[in-house]
């Protein structure tokens, strides 16, 4: 027999939805059971926000006296042979913090107190997400968000819901491609240091997501404080989340993320899958 | 401001719902809505099955001769010193395979030409799961499931549902702390290659998850076919996850397991999270 065949959540025509007992569900009518119907029939869509891990991934670049991060890399144990006749497989070499991933609270100083990546509880990586649209003003590499960007937000879209994701699009994914280009010697859009107060102390949100290299602009080792994001969000113990792709096919509230850092116990972070599920008709 | 307060999931007491607004939806009674609302409620549940990823994590033991795995380790970058004064961070050294992880089609000479770990359909990695329960029989660490044993789920619980995940509970997952006791001199529960064989071909199911080293039996490089849930399962373009935990507080059927491997370009499988997400009435 050949593999199942699922429904293709791609294609335009919704496909017709399945009985509730398809979804192993016990209950009809359930929360569960209706986002596993949603999903089957297509009125419930996921997208996947997370960069391809693989050697030429960007990592952050730092002065040469500060610790680097390792590049992802791999060594082949083995391809069906004499390693391995029916096996496949590589170990790997990366960071914490290489290619889509989460940053702990514990990962800066004003966070140390806080929680590391295995601490993070399980109910904090299903949460809303929102998703606040700057790819125009992003046309300058150098562009910062600022508190009156939000709260232009908030005014169209009603408030920030408890325990978010602010998913911050700058369009930057498109550069993801090419380090050189990712990285733009140093100068990538981020948040202004007044922003990142305020978000991280007045609001609501549990964490902001980004499509750069970090949760901070490029420049920001030059900002007061240094790294803003950093230095509020995990002093509040609250969340980052880096190299999202795919944010221009969310709505810009209504979506739910699943973030899923491994539990790398004292970890400061871990690449991380991320994934958006939300209705299609909000989209 | 401190931080916000989530409900806590655990505490007995149902904490009171919150408006719909709260969840970020623009629609009230979605399918995305109403999960988001019901985990603020505590109606919906969220369990980690994902083991803890340290230095002491189990890895497989294979004959000298054979490519190995690398055990996790990391490599201090920095912790609030010179070589970073706000930043703690690390590199790590793992395998695809190490801890709880994804295994892709292409791990197995048999699924060489199906999807490596980065084209699995993100749609497939949100699905129900069923778990069956041999923790009993598994008091014998060289148990091994049959058809008859599923057969006799379905006659209690209905059908497998289409696209699940069949989670083998044995109870092994209490011996995750000590290697040597988890790995047990290479005998540990499995399937009976006659079983993976029928799983494989003549289900619904798209993988099984397991609390052991690897899906198969530790003594199952002796099986005929070597490997079976590594040789049919895969050869049928379907999935395995290892090590998981936790198995023993989901119902039988109606949780959705999130599996989130990370997007290795060309990758045989990942250390991966695992969530398990269904209506608290369920359990």
């Amino acid at each position: 027999m050949s593999f199942i065949h699922l429904p293709d959540l791609h294609a335009d025509g919704a496909p017709a939805a399945r009985p509730a007992a398809a979804t192993g569900a016990a209950t009809a009518g359930s929360p569960t059971a209706d986002l596993l119907l949603g999903l089957a029939s297509g009125r419930v869509q996921i997208v996947d926000l997370t960069a391809p891990l693989h050697e030429g991934t960007p990592i952050i670049r730092l002065p040469a006296e500060r610790g680097q991060p390792w590049p992802f890399q791999r060594e082949l144990i083995s391809r069906y042979d004499e390693k391995g006749p029916h096996v496949y497989w590589n170990n790997l070499k990366l960071c914490e913090h290489t290619g889509t991933h989460f940053d702990a609270p514990i990962h800066w100083l004003t966070g140390k107190d806080f929680d590391d990546v295995s601490e993070v509880p399980v109910q904090r990586l299903v949460a809303p997400a929102v998703v606040i649209d700057l790819t125009a003003e992003a046309g300058d590499p150098s562009f910062l968000l600022k508190q009156r960007h939000v709260e232009g937000w908030i005014a169209q879209h009603g408030p920030l819901p408890q325990g978010a994701w602010l998913l911050y699009r700058t369009g930057w994914s498109r550069r993801g491609g090419n380090a050189d280009e990712f990285l733009n010697n140093g100068v990538t859009p981020g948040v202004h240091p007044l922003c990142a107060q305020w978000l991280a102390e007045q609001t609501q949100v549990q964490g902001i997501g980004v499509e750069t290299v970090g949760t901070d602009a490029g420049q920001a080792g030059g900002f007061d404080p240094a790294y803003p994001c950093h230095w509020f969000f995990h002093g509040a113990n609250k969340y980052g989340l880096t190299q999202l792709r795919n944010l221009h096919l969310l709505p810009a509230r209504g979506a739910m993320l699943v973030v899923a850092p491994l539990p790398i116990v004292g970890g400061s972070g871990s690449p991380c899958r991320v994934m958006a599920i939300f209705d299609r008709a909000e989209a």
